[in-house]
């Protein structure tokens, strides 16, 4: 049987969704190592859209889940049907959809809330003893969740974004981004991706490890 | 000075737009040969928008080159802008975008109209004797524009699109999605992609193989 990794989006487009060349290198270094892929997003509205040309905020409504089918091709599941049961690892790709639709860490840094399935979903992952990863700025969810056991995370080296992941309670390390950080008391993968860039070689190496690693660790 | 290569999107998703997996491919493989990338859509509105949830159409006007600057995180031109003298080689990823927004050859087959943009772009860049990579359902725009120079293509194995693409004047062959077709003469290069899948890791192979023939053709 292959393992069975979920793979939480959060929309299409780094400026109000997932960021689209982490999600697609997560996908495609999950397919390399003959992972089944189980892509999840939540059913809620974006908290808004963004003209990905000119960076201005657009009329528009979108909705998450929807928005989130056209990086997986129409083969995703709302996140309020998947439980912990259902996957081996979890996999969380940055964009601010991390921290704008998952969550509201863009707003409210270290006093965020996290979207209720979200937080559900990886803390009974967690629980269970399998490994997560996240990408880019989506580390912020995990130490908003499991702040409280002190993860091990990184999101770069932005001492301002560290230092609100240290105030929920993680411990902060600096990372490239053609690596990752990983705490393997508590099975957690994390690479900086776009929070650092500067291109999509460097992004997609970075992820291909973390994912090889979260992978690598299933029990 | 490294090479210029254009990067043609027709917006993002593969029901009506471009296909996600095949534009990020493009991309990764571009940086990982160190060409400069000049990603470009034109400013048009979309022929349809499409649910990528449910795969009905959806009530809602969009724009090709605004969605299209979701996929390469908003470093995108008009397409009306750019010449063949600013480009060394041009890509075209696939989607329906390709066939719905660039031309109607979804809807029209071989009677298919092209945007005059590309079409222009297209048969500049072929005139100046640069290479051309075509990926997916987009050789089908090189079979209208460049048809009557006869130059063999692929789409992989599907009769009637092989057969449409014949219609234009272009010769069809078979081809797998981890491999590619080249007319050396006319340095033309396709592969089939999402065309045939079955998986992203197929797809990646090809296109990173497509686009580093494409590269190497450059003079």
């Amino acid at each position: 049987m292959p393992h069975r990794v979920g793979v939480m989006l959060s929309g299409c487009g780094f400026q109000d969704g997932a960021e689209i060349h982490e999600a697609v290198c997560t996908l495609l270094a999950l397919d390399r190592v003959g992972a089944k892929t189980i892509c999840m997003a939540p059913d809620i509205e974006q908290r808004k859209v963004t003209n990905h040309l000119t960076g201005e905020d657009a009329d528009e409504k979108r909705n998450v889940l929807v928005e989130s089918a056209r990086i997986c091709r129409g083969e995703i599941k709302d996140i309020a049907q998947v439980k912990a049961d259902d996957l081996d690892a979890l996999i969380l790709p940055g964009g601010f959809g991390a921290a704008l639709n998952l969550s509201d860490f863009a707003l409210k840094g270290p006093d965020a809330q996290v979207n209720a399935d979200v937080a559900r979903l990886v803390r009974d992952v967690h629980t269970a003893g399998k490994p997560i990863c996240a990408i880019c700025i989506a580390p912020a969810i995990l130490a908003k969740v499991l702040g409280g056991e002190h993860p091990l995370l990184t999101i770069g080296n932005d001492e301002g974004t560290a230092g609100a992941l240290e105030k929920c309670g993680a411990k902060h390390e600096s990372c490239g981004t053609r690596d990752f950080v990983v705490d393997k008391e508590r099975k957690i993968v994390t690479t900086p991706a776009w929070m650092l860039g500067p291109s999509i070689a460097h992004v997609a190496e970075g992820v291909e490890k973390a994912v090889r690693e979260t992978v690598a660790m299933i029990a």
